[in-house]
């Protein structure tokens, strides 16, 4: 092993050569700051890492560690390089077939099943394949920055640009997935080993968190969607307008303890309560508790990237499918907002939350001493299910070519999740955001937040 | 065999002990003449039927015959007979558990997986339970139509007649699915035997249909969903105000030569086209035309319920999956309408159509003389795929009880079908009416109207 | 329905129509007597069936009756009409397709998954059917006896013999099939209907029966397989010898109330009875009892073919897999016989038993006063299971042709039976008779009885 | 990464570090030399490896690198240290869980599916585990060699010392499964990466082999099974008698030649030639050629352990089922012996082949020049098929306790393969020796010797 794999701790970079990660000032424009920055994130959410632990995919939808970082690169080879560098030579031209994910457009691609079973290219191939395209992509940016355009062609330097904040919005999108999919490997080990220490400060006191309250907002016309400047996603777009009947949202996110108290009065015994394929996904997987979660007597507890901990009960619930998340709101008696009522009731909120730079890797309490009238924990912690399934806005407009496939085509039997979770990049959230899974998906920083109708 | 079992032809009832069933005058209505008329419906439809047909079950989908048979009338027994007239009993009371759909609070079920393999009670012994349970609710039916109320209990006339309609709606839910069912039956059987012949009026000649023309929407708030007086499902309420950004509906249904177009193009074998789950299911089922499509040579033949025939060119394309609608569209530069848009342009469109009473069982060509400017064969033919999610409108609130679980518990991961097809009962459609099926269902006959954005 | 329909006790045939089955007599040599005897137990044993019943496969193992009724005289047109009776016409050629089970060489055959799911031809075509080959094969047994072979090609009249003795032995085969596979499609529908009523008669008291003995075998060679005239399947040649070990073999099959012993001691809890492969089976199937046994409070029932009945504990144990009677052997200190050394040892013992013929279906208890030193019960009630897998004799040869599918094929990872049980009929059975199933098959009249080394 | 693991080829010992290891001199009795040896050479087989390769499994029956070797050392610290060694303590204790393969009666264990999906305890961790185990080992031999009993207990030394044997002997088999495992793990990879550099010197040219003759053998009773000193498995005893008639054994392994003859002439596309379920596995599987070969045009190439070769004509197959090898023997008109007769035919062979140790690590050509009257490369090369099924000698006892469940339970639906491999220990082959896989099995060395009756 090469002292530049960043992993096990054993032989990691030392502290001079690392990039200085100044977890706020991650930005996503095609910059060489915010290009050196994201790819540098990403190695430092692999220092915990053994060499063996980069290998392994622990259930379909999760990804190899090595995986995700070499197929954040390929997407730049791709996208960006191959068609607008000059002379630009892949380094192995068979990674173009091992690390396409879905892309059709862009060749064949080996196939997702097999992805936990590659060892070759190995850990430090891979981050020779990173350094092989950082030093390209620099190049890139450097021209484009210096108007050196020499070496550029294709497209026009602000497409390619583009293209590039495209590029580290989509390499911030797999390094939560690289949180998540981690966390699910090391669960899956029977030895239940540990991500990284939680910090002593991180270790909250169980508190009484004041009581959720309802947000009101009162019907009328109101426009959704990205409309600003700055990157979003295509489906984020066209802004448009929709009706709202009345509702209110709950200022809160539900809490371990209210969803104890769910648990407890029978939730997961009570067909009345679950959606009929909610019903069936609660025998078939053997539901009782939110992922993660194990009995331990008559407590519970809670792996955590930080090892088992005993169930916070202040803190907000996560890893609950959508179905969970729709009976618990049938249980108690409310129900889950649209995304527009989401967004409509959040967009004063402030971007302010637990992202992936606070390195607590798990979702924490809200502040007891402060109620507040308005929605809190927006962003961070957890994402939030909402009742809407990802359809496309009226008007959309999927990117042209390959690019195009990136969001459109997943727009089918999907529910839309709005805010942010604790395995974000900061800059990677914003209000009119829409992530979206499958209605049994557990494996996310996902959580409740309930609304009405009023 | 007693002759009351209308089944086979061969001792079927006589001519002059059926029913005289005057198809436009069928209604829902808890009266006798309803409840006589609409039961009497479901066993014109088992005329051509052997024994044999009514047992099996060829895939998930479909039950057998003899199933439906016993299931509506278990209905009428569990929710209308056992509460509210005074004294019944059971014919058999094993028939709770054997005939209970999904019905998770009205007791224990026999399992769907294993309906196609229970031979008794046998077809005599179903009809007989139906003419118990026919004999018990028509007592029940005199007794609230006299007023002699004696023999009623537990809810008032109005909320038992209430129940009765419920049960009259359900079986024409169930003599649509009779028609699908034994369709997709008859199709198993590699002699592909026929249901009915086709009336020899029926056969029509090809002619080019009109070209569909876009009929233009404005923007604005617009109120759907059901606010009448008659019966409705609870689905359809309550009635609100949807934003609709300016949109056009296609006038025309897709037909199949448009559908041929599209195949002709490499419809099904351009990845780009289809949603990603759509072109897996492509894939993973070898679809490459609808279902009950066959080649024949260069040809195309089409099972219909009267045998095998030549694709009609003319007629609406019809069995196509959620997925194969939304593929045509994109690749015909269009969209699927929204079942708001779809509702709002069709207000005013006439209930007339094709429905099962005509016994074409098969959609029809319009007439390609008379085109219009204003959508056209929205109700009987084909059930018209939206790209909506099939969600709760705002302030939806299921019946209480067992009958809840009538359409609140299948609000995830189905579409929205809007209209009627030729295999539904004339009196079951209306405007505000919401179908719903899953992505890649075919069996039922679906079909497309296109739309856009204006 | 016409009369000629032997089914549902409604319209069977009047006892004066019905051929006169004199169980003892039915022969199964290439005679018109034989072959209407033998056609004709197969009616008889359709009787008790309503059309209904004649449809569904309940497993995939079971082929429905109406299958079996076609298949066998498809056996006959395709390999007795077909190729020697001049001029034959099927009746309806698409049946050659429809009604071959495996038989490769002998054309393109409909998937065996989807027998259930072919309601036509319906029962009483199948039944015309039967009588247009019976028709013919009398015809042509008519020439072969008078000498009157104007008719007859193809091969010599004795192979033409031999073929139609080879079907009626096929159709025996299908006999036994018939009653295990209706057993089958009865227990599956929860109504747990009755296919005849057990005879008065029949119905035992429990006694204690005499306890099993050891019958020692000494060491040596000695001759195994058909060496005689008559009929033999090709895999019981040829004819060879075999050293034997010095072992014994019990004289008694084992009973319930020993098997329930095992089941007392855990048997089913301990996989350190088990092979691997039965441990496996046991948990996934979740095997407590033998198939058709239902824990009834303290006590378990038997699904019989005469419905629900107590567990009679002198009865010999039946329908347990290969794996059950492993585990119980090893339990018991003991083991399965090898098949040579169950033929050495039952040579001598009469081939009276328990057959077909008796209508008890079901096993009997052995007389408790006339114990014996010789192995008692080898024919009739159950199948035994034994240790020797099912692989060609040295020197085996197959048929030529289609034919020679009927065994050969076959072996590979299976376990030969000996024996005959209650659902075979009488002259089906002989001492070199090689039946064989895959190790976790429960569904046939399968129990046990033990050997041991000496 | 410390320099003490073996892997990659960049950290691995020095030569002067390693164990001395002269293939020709490992030997399985428990001595501190023959014990450091076996050790040894399961390292000396992962130098090639890297550390991503020990981690994963590419198909259920391949487990991981690491597990194998954590494994064999579980198995003496559960076998020999653990009940034998006074004061013994595990390393972890959660060992015993995580590396038990099927011993029930040693207690719970990890999931066989999960095995590749454990990335902890890591490469370095399973070798200090290694070490730990080794220590303990070799103090407990030179108790029992030095006579200094005072830490050892449970057991006679002669006892002890045979478990040892027994755990070496299990090495043994986990190193053939080593090479046999990687070479599917690389294969999964569409790299296709490389094991090991052939070395230039075994690089053959084709040269056609002399035909194969056959070697009869007249019938009579003849004595097989094991009865000589030394370590044998318990399923190779008692020895005991057999009877044969007169059969004649193939001098030569059926070479990829031959193999070819086969394919041209339609091989797998004549479903005649194959048993029943052999032809649902070429279907299902989609089988045209053996494991490994893979088309290139009009010829074909053959992945190896030295990577992509073209197929040599003069070399036996092998990775071929048992149902190619007996599909090939019927097109060839011959059989597959048995294992009797396998072993009465080369009882006087030498032991002599290209084993392991040679490097070789693919089957070679035998000599053109030296044909022979008696069979030759019985040894080496390839297991090859016989025709028996893999059950219980009489007389058979498996050993009590848990190492019973060694061989004894898996007697069921498997067939025995005699000889060895090019991926056996030397040192493990023996004349009596009994191996056994299913039928489908391919990713062994496994190749065809054919027999006939005389």
């Amino acid at each position: 092993m090469t002292t530049a794999v960043p992993h096990g701790g054993r032989s990691a970079p030392s502290r001079d050569d690392r990039p200085n990660i100044d977890a706020a000032s991650i930005g996503t424009e095609a910059s060489s700051e915010s290009y050196r920055s994201v790819r540098a994130w990403t190695h430092a959410l692999c220092e915990p890492l053994t060499t063996e632990d980069y290998v392994v995919s622990s259930m379909p939808d999760v990804s190899p560690t090595k995986w995700h970082l070499a197929h954040t690169s390929w997407f730049f080879e791709t996208f960006v390089l191959g068609p607008h560098l000059v002379g630009y030579e892949p380094l192995d031209p068979r990674y173009a077939f091992l690390f396409n994910s879905y892309y059709v457009q862009a060749g064949e691609r080996h196939c997702r099943a097999q992805r936990g079973l590659v060892t070759r290219p190995g850990v430090e191939q891979i981050y020779d394949y990173r350094a092989w395209v950082d030093e390209h992509v620099l190049r890139l940016i450097d021209a484009l920055d210096s108007g050196a355009l020499g070496i550029v062609h294709g497209a026009s330097p602000d497409e390619i640009r583009a293209l590039i904040t495209l590029g580290l919005n989509h390499e911030q999108q797999h390094q939560e997935l690289m949180l998540t999919d981690i966390k699910h490997v090391l669960w899956t080990n029977p030895l239940r080993p540990t991500y990284s220490e939680r910090p002593p400060s991180h270790r909250e006191p169980e508190a009484r968190r004041a009581a959720s309250r309802w947000k009101e907002v009162p019907e009328g016309v109101y426009r959704i969607g990205f409309e600003g400047t700055g990157f979003s996603y295509d489906n984020e777009s066209p802004a448009h307008r929709v009706f709202l009947e009345p509702f209110a949202l709950a200022t809160e996110l539900v809490t371990n303890a209210e969803y104890l108290a769910f648990m407890e009065d029978g939730g997961y015994a009570r067909p009345e309560l679950w959606l009929s394929s909610g019903w069936d996904a609660v025998r078939s997987q053997g539901w009782e508790a939110p992922l993660y979660w194990e009995r331990d007597g008559n407590d519970w507890t809670n792996f955590t990237l930080h090892g088992t901990e005993r169930v916070n009960r202040s803190e907000p619930v996560s890893h609950v499918s959508f179905f969970e998340a729709d009976a618990y709101a049938r249980w108690a008696g409310a129900r889950l907002p649209t995304e527009a009522e989401w967004e409509v009731t959040c967009a004063a909120a402030p971007l302010d939350g637990a992202y992936a730079e606070s390195r607590l890797f798990h979702p924490h309490a809200a502040d007891p001493s402060s109620a507040s009238e308005d929605p809190r924990q927006c962003y961070g912690d957890v994402w939030q299910w909402t009742g809407s399934q990802y359809t496309p806005y009226p008007g959309y407009r999927p990117a042209a070519g390959a690019i195009g496939e990136y969001n459109g085509k997943w727009m089918a039997d999907q529910w839309v999740l709005r805010g942010a979770s604790v395995a974000t990049p900061r800059s990677h959230a914003r209000l009119t955001y829409r992530n979206f899974f499958h209605s049994p998906t557990r494996w996310q920083f996902s959580g409740i937040r309930l609304a009405r109708d009023n």
